[in-house]
């Protein structure tokens, strides 16, 4: 018999030799039915390994991600053996599982694989599938292994086990097919009901483009038709909520090749929202005691080997500006900091005198490879909502629950509901890695952990994962489409206030070293309303929307009264804009709809004679005729229900 | 008998021989006694040269700056005899009129000039000054001059001479002084009422520092004691004016060391200024149809070389940012106009949507010597309120017109009642000179003259000071010391839409040119702000100011009323702060004014009694007891009445 501990902690006994599987049928069938991979004593096993031990055993279901993991692990072995079939002469090389999905990497000599032929796969596949093969590994010799792959004259298989040591390579076989695998499979293939073949693309043999250009072919797949069903329509969705199509559509930004890849241009319809957040996260921030500083976008060489971040970003990021006399050396700035211990330098304070917070909206240049731009996420100039808060040990507990009111303010004012919190301290074990006193660390770690808790935030703890310089708190927010993004962030830093010499005057009246927060709810604008254009799709809060209203006047001759009812909607600051193209109001309703402006108001006429307006609502229709005056009153109203005071 | 020709046309016959006073003498014996100085044929001559041929004659006083620079080249004369009468050995090397003053250079050997000496010098000065001691010019030859200095040892003058050729040698005695000397004097010594030594300071032989260090002594002089005393009044308020000194008193901004020279830290009360300012000219560019866009930092090269800035700005200024890779070159951005030129290149354009206005407080950077660097007036990274119109030919005209009243209205709105403005045109007789063709070039001027006519500035036109690219219009400003600042600037540019190649569709469905008008009413903020506080002392309109209120409560027991004061004016968007310190209100009173916030309130006993308050005004004194709400009225109605509506 063994002992078999269970994640809850309970130990059930079991025979020799019993396979996951056989656990997960002690514990329910449906159970059983589900489960598709496992990991015991740590390491990933089939599910019908036989245990041999006592041990720890986790079972995995595909709502895991090691569930995923091991599904479409095993799927890229039914798409090599499904790809095969059509092109016997192909040699295979990986196949692994990725974040959505797997792919498989192939040699295909001649022949290619294109959109056209990934039905006939798909239907392969599933063909293979319903056989329900199961998937056996077997341990082999480096010699057997080698002859095996050396008689396919498969030269990539047999690169990958010549770096491998005898005792650690397996083959996998299901039903004629076999593979070099480590393992991690579900118990067949017939678990897997739905596939989907993505794309091909090419791909060098080990990522270095002097070998060989393979053939990728990414897939996906479901253990339910119903997901596959659902995954392709978010991914429809994505597509067309994707911020660069939609920044694109909504005039929000450009890039040019002339200003470089990765320098937004913020045009008009941008600006004017990207500014109503600044100000929305302004008057949040006046209220919390913030003061808004400016500081320069460059400073000398000798500032940043100050604060480390040359020591850091130098010889990867932007190189420094030299000038005509070579006397002084200046870089880009590549975060806001060092800027602000200067500020606070400028003059001695009093502990009376803190916390003091200084937020500016700093625009900072990184550089990242072309490779790795991507819209307005990964950009190489961006500008944080940035603040530093320099404050006493004893002040930290109390300036980390007000920053963790603002942050939710923020999410909560932009439509962002389901969020979660990473509290990120440091590794106890090696104090050595971490500058500031084991005193101050237990501090702030304290104090971290009872805002998060005060605040009732659904956080996890990662240990060993704060930064050198302090505790921190990661805020992970959920979009409409389900995915995450990490957005606001809170760190504690102990190492800049030491680096700047910053100091108060206490009530001893010695000089203390203040502890310094560092802040950004939003994190960066362009990062930020990418997501925002990605969660919303364009469908902004109706404080926050570009265009609040639309005056559609039925003909040229209502276009002076709807300039009028345009000049009065615009002294009570609500945004309008006419249609005065001379399309068919039918036309111009339909565009306004695709526009996703909120609003639309039409003139004509019997609207002209009463001083009214006809009011229509984006997605809803038809809501009646109103003065002027009540239709300014309900869209104020709608636009105070939509954002909160801080 | 020689024809004169004065500067107002009119011609007058004067015996061969007649002197510049002489003619003087025929107008009026009042500008005889005032005239100092003269120029004939374009050339300076004294007032006692004798005229020998017909010519053009400008007779000068003390009030134009031809007048008072004969007047400050002949007090450096006297000062230098003066010193001569204490250091008999000094050598004397070269002594002109600057601005402001004069100044002579002398080789003292090892005696020394200390601001101890300077009273005695000026009473020698005014005492050899009241002998009215003629100027008189002789010419010499190149021997005896060599002759003449080396017999005095003055290696220096030796030198000037070495470098001048025979028959351009003058030699100017008065009474027992002689000096090598070019001429431009006034008639004698007695005119000159006033003097004072200013400073002593070391100065190199040549401005060179491999060269012998010399003692400059500088001087100031008037015909006039009054005028000196005036002279040095406003000396000693624009020294309390600096606005070095006050922005440091009132903490707007800073410099350090480590962010580097000339790149200015905004401290809070100086960003909320600063913000304040942007908000105000957002708020009537809103108005005249402008829409704000973000640009960044930098650009590629490449960018800068179809500018044409590269070429401009490139060696004298920050050099290129390289990258990692090598593959792409980076430069701080000078201007923001070709990143305005990209947004405008983002879509194609109808006619009918022009003119687009894009605006953008832009931060630019420009390398300047670190001894060029003055406070804010003079610093390496400063932030243009620019903006760049882009509009057809003929909407120039109507275009020209609003920036004017743009401008106008930012003037007016800032307390500056006083300026002028230069017109610069092209050189018609060098069209090889300009871009854009003739046709264009005389709508723009015409456009620029007519604006400036119609909306009756004060204008000077400059023909040949246009820029090559177009047409400008420049504001001077007066500050309230009577200096003059140049801050607006309105230029016309026919240049970079052509180097962007930009177009919009023309009603003839071709393809055009649009003009580009680049615009700036306040010039920088960094700059703007520095002659508002020389300019008010720092005494600013009551909407702009930091701080409107300050609440004095007579003790610690009324500090909770005076935070619920602070708490309604806040919430009527009044700035106010309490002063909490345990002092009098007396003293409290006292630092109030010297901080010049405009409203002082007073809470005691009687006024939380009765939910009132005590009202003083900076430098006027106690205004009575107000309900809190009529203290609002109050302040909201003045607040109103500084700032116009656009």
């Amino acid at each position: 018999m063994i002992k078999i501990t269970l994640p809850d902690g309970s130990v059930k006994e079991f025979e020799n030799g019993s396979t996951p599987f056989d656990v997960a049928m002690s514990i329910s069938s449906g159970l059983a039915r589900n489960i598709i991979s496992a990991k015991f004593n740590g390491n990933t096993v089939e599910t019908v390994t036989p245990l041999t031990t006592d041990g720890d055993l986790v079972l995995f279901t595909f709502d895991s991600d090691e569930g995923k993991k091991a599904f479409w692990h095993s799927s890229a072995h039914v798409l090599a053996q499904a790809i095969l079939f059509f092109h016997p002469n192909a040699k295979l090389t990986i196949g692994p599982a990725i974040d959505s999905g797997f792919y498989y990497d192939l040699d295909l000599g001649d022949e290619t694989i294109s959109e056209k032929d990934f039905k006939k796969i798909e239907d392969k596949f599933l063909e293979f599938a319903r056989g329900k093969h199961q998937f056996k590994l077997r341990e082999v010799s480096k010699a057997d292994a080698l002859d095996f792959y050396k008689k396919e004259n498969n030269e990539y298989k047999v690169e990958l086990i010549e770096n491998l040591t005898d005792g650690d390579i397996t083959f996998c076989d299901h039903a004629d097919f076999t593979d070099l695998c480590r393992g991690g499979h579900i118990p067949n293939t017939g678990i897997i009901k739905a596939v989907k073949v993505m794309s091909a693309a090419g791909a060098y043999w080990r990522g270095d483009e002097n070998n060989t250009q393979l053939t990728r072919i990414y897939g996906i797949s479901f253990p339910k038709q119903k997901l596959l069903t659902e995954y392709l329509e978010l991914l429809e969705l994505a597509k067309q909520r994707d911020h660069r199509k939609l920044g694109k559509e909504l005039e929000f930004f450009t890039f040019s090749q002339k200003v470089g890849q990765g320098l937004p241009l913020w045009l008009p319809k941008g600006t004017a929202l990207r500014n109503r957040l600044e100000d929305f996260l302004k008057t949040a921030q006046k209220k919390a005691g913030y003061e808004m500083v400016i500081t320069p976008h460059i400073g000398q060489k000798e500032l940043y080997v100050t604060s480390g971040h040359y020591e850091k970003y130098g010889e990867d990021s932007f190189q420094p500006i030299k000038t005509p006399k070579m006397d002084e050396e200046f870089l880009l700035k590549p975060m806001n900091c060092p800027h602000h211990c200067e500020i606070y330098n400028h003059r001695p304070y009093s502990y009376k005198e803190l916390p003091k917070r200084f937020a500016e909206f700093g625009t900072v240049y990184r550089y990242e490879q072309s490779g790795e731009l991507h819209g307005m996420t990964r950009v190489r100039c961006f500008t944080q909502d940035d603040a530093h808060i320099f404050c006493t040990p004893d002040q930290l507990d109390q300036e980390f629950k007000e920053v963790i009111d603002l942050v939710l303010y923020v999410f909560g004012s932009l439509g962002f509901e389901d969020f979660t919190a990473q509290v990120s301290l440091r590794d106890p074990e090696k104090p050595e890695k971490y500058i500031g006193s084991t005193e101050n660390w237990d501090k702030a770690e304290k104090a971290i952990i009872n805002a998060a808790q005060e605040k009732g935030l659904n956080y996890v703890v990662e240990t060993g994962e704060a930064a050198f310089y302090g505790p921190k708190l990661d805020f992970m927010v959920k979009d409409a489409l389900g995915r995450s993004w990490q957005l606001g962030t809170i760190q504690v830093d102990y190492n800049l206030p030491e680096r700047f010499e910053l100091t108060y005057k206490g009530s001893d009246n010695a000089e203390h070293r203040p502890v310094m927060i560092h802040r950004a709810p939003f994190g960066s604008m362009e990062r930020f309303i990418a997501v925002l254009l990605e969660h919303t799709g364009g469908n902004f809060p109706l404080w926050l929307t570009p265009d609040q209203v639309i005056i559609l006047p039925i003909s040229e001759k209502y276009q002076k009264y709807a300039e009028k009812v345009s000049d009065v909607l615009e002294n009570s600051e609500i945004r309008a804009l006419i249609d005065d193209r001379s399309e068919k109001t039918g036309r111009k309703i339909r565009d306004a709809e695709v526009k996703k402006i909120p609003y639309m108001i039409i003139v004509g006429e019997n609207e002209e004679g009463n001083g009214t307006v006809s009011v229509r609502k984006h997605g809803e229709g038809d809501k009646g005729t109103y003065t002027i005056e009540d239709f300014i009153s309900l869209m104020q109203e709608e636009i105070k229900s939509t954002i909160k005071q801080f």
